[in-house]
């Protein structure tokens, strides 16, 4: 529990600091950072309470209360059936603590419904609500050495995930198929699962920058694109890597190389004190110049961790700096409607003097043969 | 569009009826079901704006915008970038329609976050926000032809999904491979994906009604829990079947037996016109009866559609009244603590005169040799 404990620490001093009466979070990535309990409650609710003075409790599903209890949690559980009203016992667990004149009460802005928020002020009718999500997600984007270790290993897996698939490959081959059968093997060798839809796209369907695996079937000629994850112990990688089927032409490797050269941009910046929007910049500069720009549709990267999608946002306009330990992808592309595209990511940790980074397969143009 | 067409023409006759000013939808799914556009936009943000005399507009994801008029949306598109802010391409939309009075704003209130209302509010300072879920979600909850083949689909591939995972299990077979091995073969034969994440369990480890597949391995005189669903077409299916591998104890066969009587009692009240409640009710006083209503923590069933959880909910509470077209799950169990559970699951649908399984798996006690 110490990690756990440090983490809630954390939490309990911002609210002291902020003078907040109380704080609830409900996103189920943000309770697994502070308790350790990974739990997907659809859309029973699931919950963590804190307080800057009394005990935290956390309210979950009843069917839910033995996994969270053996995942080491032992502060205490409010478990409601599926006829109960949970906010009936949060009301009591609130009152217990004295706290019903509540007035300054954290939450997660961003993902906390208004439903919820209703309910809530139906049991503290002087609550106001502040957004929380900004000091958690900056403490949750400078990661520790032990979730660095397990970022390294879910990297690897996805380095030898893009091998799978790309030993797969044989003409005629099919885009869901060769997904189905990555997920496959990856979980064979112990991946607990992947952190998002594994995507294969074959030719004209690589120019879709979120493209789903369908029935098309490879030919040659056509570019292989391969966007997968793997979660290992709670925490996610994410790898793109684009290659050319039997040959490649003229405009295929021109475009390759250009989006390359962007992500190469983008990566030599990678150390402590860059600008965020600086990344995304300088890759866009390198594939305008070539005449992509226009084709290269969204931000080139984004934070990882237990989200596939977390802080920090790797966009133009954040004027935000990088900091030691920091993990995000840099993942420039360029996508030519009926064409294709060609999209090159790595998962980039910040180090004390620069980066690395954590997915390693090879970059060059690979033609398969 | 016809189908896209009357739906949306429901949605704004509901609109005028109830006086409001426009509508907000921005849950993935709602937005497949009214414009067939099937979009995961992770935390940026999609939204359909309608209007009860003016044209609706989509906001997306300009990554997103080629898919979304590929799937048929004709109307107006609003693509944004990731360094713009999707607020202020809004306001402009709105304020081209007038609207900027708008006092009655239907929204998703169930997922719908603050810090979106907030931005909306920002928009249209005058706004109230009012619940269009109830309707949509009844309206949804009534499967027309189209949706119930799509989903006799579904649930005849969940029935070979645990078939699937059946014939593959042997002495020793680890849980988490069991279960990629079964997507795998299913999305072989063209599943478009799997509704959840699919469920095996050995063991004890069927003790805990939301387990998760880990690297137990499987013994003899293991009870063996399967649950899974599948995608076709965009709608799931959902079933659990539990098995005995090489033997089965007295206690396990009464627990399976128990199991199954009462859902068997639920299945008996389904047909239109039955409390939605009843069907809790009398499946718990089967279970509770034979001693085991202690280790039913959950409610009997969930509606089942384009999402894995949708409405009616099954539980005793539930005053509601079955109707001709809801499809829903059917699914008590028992799960006792370092012994093991079962579950037995079916997708129901009502019909004119009563009701049929679409899962259709055998339910008598398999003793796997």
């Amino acid at each position: 529990m110490t990690l756990t404990y440090t983490r809630l620490t954390h939490v309990s001093d911002w609210l002291k600091e902020e003078r907040m009466d109380g704080a609830l979070i409900t996103s189920p990535s943000q309770i697994f950072y502070l308790t350790s309990f990974h739990c997907e409650p659809y859309e029973r609710l699931l919950g963590l309470f804190l307080f800057p003075g009394a005990e935290p409790f956390l309210i979950c599903p009843a069917l839910e209360e033995d996994r969270a209890r053996q995942s080491g949690w032992d502060q205490e559980i409010i478990a409601y059936s599926d006829v109960e009203n949970p906010w009936e016992r949060i009301g009591k667990a609130i009152e217990a603590r004295g706290d019903r004149q509540a007035t300054r009460i954290a939450v997660e802005k961003e993902s906390l419904s208004i439903a919820r928020a209703e309910a809530l002020t139906q049991l503290l009718p002087q609550a106001k609500f502040f957004s929380l999500e900004e000091p958690l997600h900056n403490f949750r984007a400078i990661k520790d050495e032990r979730e660095i270790r397990k970022m390294e290993e879910a990297a690897r897996l996805a380095d030898l995930a893009v091998e799978i698939g790309l030993n797969s490959l044989t003409e005629g081959c099919i885009e869901r198929e060769t997904a189905a059968l990555i997920d496959f093997e990856m979980k064979k060798r112990g991946a607990e699962g992947m952190a998002f839809n594994t995507t294969v796209l074959f030719g004209e369907n690589t120019g879709f920058p979120h493209g789903t695996p369908g029935l098309r079937e490879l030919a040659p000629g056509d570019l292989v694109l391969f966007d997968l994850g793997v979660i290992h112990e709670g925490y996610c990688s994410d790898i793109t890597r684009t290659f050319a089927f039997r040959s490649v032409s003229e405009e295929q490797t021109r475009l390759y190389e250009t989006v390359l050269k962007g992500q190469e941009a983008a990566l030599s910046l990678s150390r402590p004190g860059t600008r965020i929007g600086d990344l995304d910049v300088a890759a866009r500069q390198v594939i305008t110049d070539e005449g992509y720009g226009d084709y290269f549709t969204h931000r080139v990267g984004h934070g990882l961790g237990i989200d596939p999608h977390e802080f920090p946002s790797i966009h133009g306009n954040n004027n935000q700096t990088l900091k030691e330990g920091m993990v995000f992808t840099i993942e420039p592309g360029a996508y030519i409607p009926d064409f294709g595209g060609v999209r090159i990511e790595d998962d980039v940790l910040i180090t004390r003097e620069g980066s690395r980074t954590l997915t390693r397969y090879p970059k060059e143009l690979q033609v398969i043969r």
